[in-house]
């Protein structure tokens, strides 16, 4: 007889992960190497050093090694937010009216709002391991900037975060939380750099991107002594820290006997949904078993859906190393939306190979939808959602609604990433019928992609 | 052999309590009995029904039952956020240096952000069971408006919040999350209100203060049919159904065999301090156990450590019942303050009673410590606690010091009401060093004091 689930499946400390799942261990066609933007040839363990921490360079190149251990200090830090939560979205399925069984991992139950402190805390850990000074950081919608300042602020190290300036305007309150933990914020594109000037000049009054803050970070960075540059996605090392997401939430559903028919997330540069996936997918690749996975982007930001797969620089200033992936191009900023998250051109080269090989769907969502999915689910779940997260609310809506309409009574899981508690002004414009639910135009696109590098 | 302590100790769903706690049951000297405002008799069950639900002003009056049964409907809602964790501070401890053993009861990982929602649910329901429309009530930080809305939304009910005008100000993000859960929001005084409009005709251009939105809020309920008031502190309803904190903390306690040596909540009308401590202070008052408790109060609105125990008005306008309390006076206003929970000129009569008997102790506590308090705990624990909340902190800081000191073990207990990520103005004048710690001089409390009604 099959145990009665409950609401909230909480997994005792002892059965946290004591590993991470490296997915590119079990894919046969592994993501294409980074290149380095100088010589255009594979990166070297020696040149990507200068960027990040050693430790984490070796995970970056790591596509053989199926599991590595989580450090005993990360383990004692996660204890104190994790495990978290599987929820059973009972209420979702009684108003819906759906014979779905909808379920999702809830990773806002934390300062930061988001599941980023997940990775911001392995990065801040081997930045001290190997007696650094600092890190340099970008942020979006600020989340992933919180994260690592709590992460630094644990381990006493100095935090510099450039914050994309859209963001840092709609969101005052994000700045704070950050100081709070000691870290240092700048808008960006910024004057502090010579890539942030340079981009100023070209696009005066621009609102920034992901793109551009990567650059001024990796800048400053690179131009102080006993610092490395952290980033919150993409990278195939901050995948692997995010399995952590997977890896608990599907130690919960096989207490249970549940397996998932649908796993969707919302995927920007796609660390929350490559964490999701994770251990799905590679059994997956194994043969073991099948899945539907489902990525959902903005449709103001529609990387999958309408990018390219090619290589492409990870950053607006063309200072970090190329990824294979899909893009929209580096030079393509995406109107300004309340989802600061997702606003990135790019894919994390993983997903994108997934993706491209038809092991994963995409769909994207415009605002408004997402907005409605947000206040629906906060009514009814009793949880504010995250702009972000919403879109995979959106879509696991959307799913359920259909096996309502056939009868199925498929098992859905979702990834709720965080909480919307700094996106109020978002909610406001939803409210008041303000919500810009711009898509860009095939001529728009194009135009991002025709600045693609010219790279086999 | 004593079972190793988890940084979290969360209990199973079939362990949340299926009765809430009557403390006044247990009291040898019962609070005095609410006054009503027009005979200045103890109030009737009729006469409390005008203003809130039937079934709440039995609960109200009930000072000899000793549990009361938690209906299947509320317990459902509970499941969705609760148990909420009791958490071991392992970190805060150890960056103290101290011997103690520190725990706290986290309430703020629900969307309310604090303990409110354990009492807005109940009141929600037992207005829907009664078939109204809606209920009114004020707000002072926000979190109980917050957490009627959702209560309100769950169960389709209207919801009119008064909003104590510095707080809405202050907070424009709050307003904004109660709109999300579809209430209609005032900045309190209004002129929406007779007595709103007459206090702003004594003193024009007033911040607000709890008593005058209680007043707007009781006025709105009795002029509008199908609609009751309902209040989030100082109420024997609400110290019942906040009696859920102290009974998940107590149990979840018991698993380990640890016996708390200090009890430590912030209060304001005492809603949080009350459920905390009932159990335990039940067994106390059966001679079965003994603990030391402290409640911990803004030395801007000293209601313990400088009030008078005497009957006085719940709110400004004096249309409530009256209580015999620890009172500031009805028409004391206090310096605005970044805690506007803990802006109220009374104290819950139970708690009166309790520390007029000397069975618990009161602190005050000024404003910049509080903070200092909050910032430290948030870097070391990663929980960016509420200014009310930090109060507590501020005290078992203090306390553990004190361990560090005489090297005793002692184990302390708070209550960690709440998280502040809708106080980041006041952590923004914190960081520059622009906080008022203002305390009232004993002529101004003189002055609020020369108020009170003349009853036996």
């Amino acid at each position: 007889m099959k145990k009665e689930i409950p609401y909230k499946i909480y997994l005792e400390e002892n059965e946290l992960p004591k590993q991470w799942l490296n997915l590119r261990a079990f894919m046969k066609n592994k993501p294409a190497p980074l290149l380095d933007p100088v010589t255009m040839q594979p990166i070297t363990l020696d040149a990507l050093s200068n960027v990040f921490c050693t430790e984490l360079a070796k995970q970056e190149l790591d596509d053989t090694t199926p599991y590595i251990d989580v450090p005993q200090e990360i383990r004692d830090f996660y204890k104190m937010y994790r495990p978290a939560p599987l929820i059973r979205a009972y209420c979702l399925e009684k108003t819906l009216g759906t014979p779905a069984k909808i379920y999702y991992k809830f990773e806002g139950n934390n300062t930061s709002g988001s599941h980023k402190l997940n990775s911001a805390i392995a990065q801040a850990y081997y930045a001290k391991e190997q007696g650094l000074k600092g890190v340099t950081t970008e942020t979006g919608a600020g989340q992933w900037g919180t994260a690592l300042s709590m992460a630094c602020s644990y381990f006493g190290l100095d935090c510099k975060v450039f914050m994309v300036k859209c963001s840092y305007e709609q969101k005052p309150f994000r700045r704070e939380v950050m100081r709070t933990y000691g870290a240092n914020v700048t808008p960006s594109p910024s004057t502090t750099t010579a890539v942030g000037r340079k981009i100023l000049e070209e696009f005066p009054g621009t609102s920034g991107s992901l793109g551009c803050a990567i650059s001024e970070a990796v800048e400053t960075a690179a131009n102080l002594d006993g610092y490395r540059y952290a980033l919150g996605s993409v990278l195939n090392q901050v995948l692997l820290h995010q399995s952590v997401i997977g890896l608990e939430s599907k130690t919960a559903l096989d207490k249970y006997g549940v397996t998932p028919d649908i796993i969707i997330g919302c995927a920007g540069g796609g660390s929350n949904l490559g964490g999701l996936i994770a251990p799905f997918m590679a059994e997956q690749l194994q043969g073991k078993a099948h899945y539907q996975f489902i990525a959902v982007e903005p449709a103001s930001c529609p990387t999958l859906t309408r990018g390219k797969y090619a290589y492409d620089y990870c950053d607006t200033g063309k200072v970090c190393p190329l990824s294979k992936m899909y893009t929209l191009g580096s030079g393509f900023i995406p109107a300004a939306s309340h989802s600061g998250g997702l606003r990135y051109h790019g894919m994390t080269s993983t997903l994108s190979q997934l993706y491209d090989d038809g092991l994963m769907e995409a769909r994207a969502v415009e605002q408004t939808k997402v907005f409605e999915a947000a206040e629906y689910f906060a009514r009814v779940e009793g949880i504010l959602p995250a702009p972000e997260s919403s879109h995979a609310i959106r879509v696991a809506i959307d799913e359920a609604m259909k096996c309502k309409e056939t009868g199925e009574e498929k098992t859905i899981l979702f990834g709720l990433t965080g909480t919307g508690y700094f996106d109020m002004v978002a909610y406001e414009k939803f409210h008041d019928g303000k919500m810009n639910d711009y898509v860009p135009t095939d001529e728009e696109l194009a135009k991002g992609l025709a600045g693609l590098p010219n790279v086999e």
